[in-house]
């Protein structure tokens, strides 16, 4: 079909205006008067809207002034300048033809909805303002950030998602089976035999790619990750969702210096991308969802970001324990309290915070010379606290074993991990971000649920 | 770290020759006299090695000779210009220090390994010249796919993963859940109590995010889906993984036409840029993978793709009905003998077959007039047969909704799906591209374990 987008109409409106074009798109409102109608017009193209005037000569002109919000059409006329009105043009409509109307219980109307009701929605929520503003910023972060990486020859590693390890803690795991749940396949001894499942054994969503992405990191260098997650908690927060993706970038011969190096500029790189190509949809968002969030994002991309151990920042933290609900002390995890206390109060700006306690990390980081921190680094940013966690890794096969060990780890199930400790083993860094948190964070929208297409959590898995 | 990648140095050489320059790699091979060695070391950002000379003024001259393929080292050293030898650059070492040994029993030697006994050892086969190429072109198909779509507009829309419904056949299908199969719970009438369940209802592996990404693509008019999917399929082919990743381009106000154009533009698209960004690459698997590869894919990206109707089609095949294991009769459905029969000995080019029965192709396909076909699209393209699917969609509710019903679909389950053409249906087209198969036709690569990192195919899920 020959039709223009509306967003190439604003992109290129010179070789447009005073032309024949053809558009199609949905109705989001019509102005009927005996003689001549206005209808505003999506095409999900671009954020802003087209106006269509249309008279009493086409024969469908009640027609088209019934239409209900919703409905889809295919209009012909002349792009024209409207010097004096809001938008810079309109289309003259020669001829509007009703691709589909919208029935009249059409459940977006043209009042402003709760974001908890279009939550009950989700397949129709993507035509309302705040939702194409959404997940077209959401599109654009995902690009961007391969943008990032490719440029950088970062080669992009697709890592598993059914595993059949369980690294980071079972409980929190979603099995996957295809077993029949109402007849369990049993062992004499009553257990589940599992040489009756698909892959002959217990088998698991992942929780995280960055085992595997190593591998190929000591084969390729550089790499990164972009790919689902899944956790089971039974967590019914703003801020977790049972599927979420993630970013887990992974270089070979980088220390934790690399890895904020590359951490910094992947965001700024992100930020500035977001702003440059999606200016309508943040401006929108500045407007309507965080009055404070384009200040906030340009500040980010034009500061250095700080620098701070976690020793240096429990003491600075400690100094402010009347103002916590948790009190703060060396040894303890940071929480979000602390860490935007630390970002926005003490810093103003985004800031790396290094080298915690060994016992609060995982067992893979590689251990600092005073034997009792790692060299961990978790970005903390303003409005938001982590938003980035990663960490130079342990690369001495006796340390990795040892550490393995002291935690009760079974060696044999990581033995692909060892093994990269054993070959040409070589210091490497990495880290994980949160795309849908990141998206939160770049958006200003205060709800996971608001930034995933089909949010899957607690109790909630529809279409 | 200070050091440059061997792309760096193969791509910028005149700014680094004559120069100091640092680099980290692993060591492929070492060849030591008595006073001075060569090291070819590859540091995986490049497919092309490079050559380390070395001498025994070197404290630790030995060590270095004694290196065991695998072994991680760091080299500085002055580049210089090699005129008279096949590489066009060797580094003059001033200091090579030992990064990370590689044990004796390290499992990659020098000769050549078969491809059945790299798929055991997953965690290292990318550090081989055919996993180095495999999976950097597949970093970079990927990246293509991405950059086609965005240049074009398109929104990447994340599909959910976990899905409440079972649409193409629950059998196939992986169930997720965070029920003990040991102990799973159960209602009085011993049927299994999914209110204990994550989501409190059954759940699965998606098998496709289409439906999901039509809900987007009648919100912003272009989408495309890029995500994983899964089939719980008991066949050991080497064309199938349990788990692998689509591309799914959906598109309102667009015709089978317009569907087909989108294809080929993509596939031409993703061809040129693996050309050019991974020339060595290619030249490798045309050399040591598959022969005609080069030729075959410059064809394509110079050919206009053939159009057929599937009744033509068959017309053409019935002739040489003599040569087929499976004789063709309008009805049945296409094997890939007929397919590569098609596009290699008739049209000698990729080519759209159109227009299948709609007894052989999915309920949500337009009909056509005939009343006996439905607007369904597959490219096929030689030495694969097909890689895309598509069609357009029914867009009229009563069709539609007919359809469900002769098919014994039932319409609660579809309720979103049926929502999209009550309010404002419009005309839309969109397909599906196995990526794994894409990776596969542009390598050359003939068993898809060798194009995923981590396969997973009935009864392995290893790492």
């Amino acid at each position: 079909m020959d039709l223009v987008t509306v967003r190439e109409l604003y992109k290129n409106r010179e070789a447009y205006l005073d032309k024949e074009v053809s558009i199609g798109g949905w109705v989001r409102s019509v102005r009927a008067s005996k003689a001549f109608g206005f209808i505003v017009v999506s095409d999900g193209t671009y954020f802003e809207t087209l106006q269509v005037v249309y008279h009493d000569t086409m024969a469908n002109f009640a027609e088209i002034s019934k239409l209900n919000v919703g409905a889809a059409i295919i209009v012909k006329g002349t792009l024209v300048a409207t010097p004096d009105a809001k938008q810079p043009f309109e289309i003259q409509a020669t001829e509007v033809s009703v691709e589909g109307p919208s029935a009249p219980d059409y459940p977006l109307q043209k009042k402003r909805h709760t974001l908890e009701y279009l939550r009950t929605i989700t397949h129709l929520r993507p035509r309302t303002n705040t939702f194409q503003a959404v997940f077209r910023v959401r599109s654009l972060i995902a690009y961007a950030i391969h943008q990032y990486f490719q440029e950088r020859d970062f080669v992009y590693v697709h890592t598993p998602l059914i595993t059949g390890s369980d690294c980071e803690g079972a409980g929190e795991m979603f099995q996957v089976t295809t077993m029949d749940l109402n007849n369990i396949p049993k062992n004499e001894d009553g257990s589940v035999d599992y040489t009756k499942d698909f892959f002959a054994k217990p088998t698991n969503l992942t929780v995280s790619g960055q085992l595997n992405g190593e591998t190929y990191a000591m084969a390729f260098r550089n790499i990164y990750t972009f790919g689902p997650t899944f956790r089971a908690e039974n967590s019914n927060t703003t801020r977790h969702a049972a599927e979420f993706w993630m970013i887990e970038p992974e270089m070979a011969f980088a220390d934790l210096e690399d890895n904020m190096e590359v951490a910094e500029g992947m965001l700024k790189y992100v930020i500035r991308y977001v702003l440059e190509h999606a200016p309508e949809e943040m401006a929108f968002f500045n407007n309507f969802i965080d009055k404070g969030l384009l200040d906030r994002l340009n500040n980010v991309v034009n500061s250095e970001f700080g620098r701070v151990t976690y020793t240096e920042a429990v003491k600075i933290l400690e100094e402010h324990n009347d103002q916590f609900d948790y009190k703060v002390s060396w040894g303890c995890d940071l929480q979000t309290e602390h860490e935007r206390f630390l970002t926005e109060q003490i810093f103003k700006k985004p800031v790396f915070v290094t080298d915690y306690p060994k016992e609060i990390k995982a067992f893979y980081m590689k251990m600092n010379p005073d034997g009792k921190t790692v060299a961990a680094v978790d970005c903390l940013v303003p409005g938001i606290g982590e938003i980035i966690g990663g960490s130079q890794r342990e690369d001495s096969l006796e340390k990795l074993a040892a550490r393995m060990d002291e935690l009760g780890l079974k060696k044999e199930d990581y033995q692909f991990y060892l093994d990269l400790r054993k070959y040409g083993s070589a210091r490497h860094s990495g880290f994980g971000l949160g795309f849908e948190r990141c998206v939160m964070y770049l958006t200003g929208m205060g709800n996971i649920r608001d930034v995933i297409p089909f949010p899957r959590t607690v109790g909630n898995c529809d279409l």
